[in-house]
């Protein structure tokens, strides 16, 4: 019996990991399609969605039947319950990304708007980074990873806030490109969000691991 | 043990029920604070979050705690798994409320953006009906108003569009306004995140009832 329960356990890990591949193939698929102005690919971010979303209920379904079928106590108790807040963060961060992709096809019967490129760019590549390093500290159960992932949070949203100002700029000075502008200004707070989620899971590994909850600081 | 682990599972239901009702209060207020550009009020949003916050982590620690001791199955089992989530949207409701007021805060020294308001209030009411009501589904395992909840989302979705679709006008014809129109814009999809999550707990309700998951009817 005990042995059986690590090996469904093992098997949660690993279709846990494998929405997490999922998601990160998204995220970077819908990020490829704004920076190169691919519409097929936004597209296929949009449709691929349905098999993240699958996935995410059959894990949960999985979670409560393993919760249900060997009452697990402590550590596993802690990774069952993990899995099930993991399995909720990778299924929205799957959502921002078709909210990106769709803004993509909206983007594209618009003008680019100049000079925020760069600062996008380096969004996608710090909130790609967060998911991508999130999924590792799981693996790894490594909480000094998890931690760094919160308190780096910081430069997201200030980076964040930076392309918020410029599209801003662009707003006021520029009413032609006022409807691309508002796009890229949604595709920003989505790529935020992303790595908000990120911390989110960051924060689940430190109760996975040590069994305190984390998030909250100021509380 | 039976008769003492149903008193605690009262007692889980009724502090969920206590932070849902701190949330409904915070994005009250959040709105009052929009409606009536009231900086006091939106102060007090974003002092309160703090408790709900606090009040989440604890409910969160209670159900693993009784999963940990008392090993649920069935219906108690999806009980304590759907308080797991329903804390969780919750939450996050909160959190929206805040970031409400805090544009609230950011508006106080702009001039009002015309022609939106009454739109405004119509999705701010819709929002929190949905919250209210939604909480009404959990206490009286009612489906057939979870079920209703989900159905009128649409109704919540298509008055946001054409609240931005009004402030894109503002921003393209009228410069002056570029600032409140954009804090005017996220205020408006946090509004529309609200109704969401609402959405997300009266899926848990047919959940909880049902041990159906009804979410992502695309599946």
């Amino acid at each position: 019996m005990a042995l059986h329960f690590q090996r469904e356990l093992d098997r949660l890990r690993k279709r846990l990991l494998e929405i997490g591949s999922m998601v990160e193939e998204a995220v970077d698929r819908s990020i490829r399609a704004l920076l190169d102005r691919d519409q097929a690919l936004a597209r296929e971010t949009i449709t691929g969605d349905t098999r993240i979303d699958r996935a995410e209920v059959e894990v949960e379904e999985d979670c409560l039947k393993l919760l249900a079928l060997y009452q697990p106590v402590a550590g596993d108790l802690r990774l069952v319950a993990s899995v099930l807040k993991i399995n909720n963060d990778l299924e929205r961060m799957g959502d921002l990304a078709v909210n990106i992709a769709e803004r993509v096809e909206v983007l594209a019967g618009l003008d680019m708007v100049a000079g925020v490129s760069e600062d996008l760019e380096l969004l996608a590549r710090k909130s790609r980074d967060a998911l991508r390093r999130s999924l590792d500290s799981f693996t790894r159960q490594d909480t000094a990873l998890a931690r760094e992932i919160c308190s780096r949070d910081d430069e997201v949203d200030d980076l964040n806030r930076k392309i918020i100002e410029r599209l801003k700029d662009v707003m006021r000075n520029d009413r032609e490109h006022v409807d691309a502008a508002l796009q890229l200004f949604s595709i920003s707070r989505h790529l935020e969000r992303i790595a908000d989620h990120a911390t989110n899971i960051a924060e689940d590994v430190v109760y996975l691991v040590e069994g305190q909850i984390v998030r909250h600081p100021h509380g």
